[in-house]
């Protein structure tokens, strides 16, 4: 089975990263993108089939490694 | 408008941080996850309202700045 795990910043946090590309795209001449936050994207393989085994397997990697939860939020999207 | 733009590596391109996170989940315990590929999430607020145009803008985001072709795909998800 294959998952997605998305991991943002939460809001209020600073993300200059994100106002870097931000800054970047302007002077590129690309104008219409308001703002820019960036997060990590997870693409896995899971060995098992059953979504709710697969859900809690998941959720414990983010809160385990993936995630930060002080100042970042996940989401998991099973394909 | 809000958007996503999905980078990821492309097939047959080492991803060595994913490597590593595959190592650190299975040194935690955390068994089931057979391959993780890491890869990048930007997370916009457009200008426009238009779907034609915000696709024709993040496309020209990916191909300028966002993703690098030689080994990277990107994927424009308008929310």
């Amino acid at each position: 089975m294959k998952a997605r795990v998305v991991v943002t910043l939460k809001d209020g946090i600073l993300d200059p990263q994100g106002k870097a590309i931000e800054g970047a795209l302007k002077s590129l001449g690309i104008d219409g993108i308001d703002s820019v936050r960036q997060g990590k994207i997870f693409e896995m393989e899971l060995a098992t089939g059953d979504r709710t085994h697969a859900e809690g397997l998941l959720r414990g990697a983010c809160e385990k490694l993936l995630a930060n939860q002080v100042i970042e939020n996940f989401q998991v999207e099973l394909l």
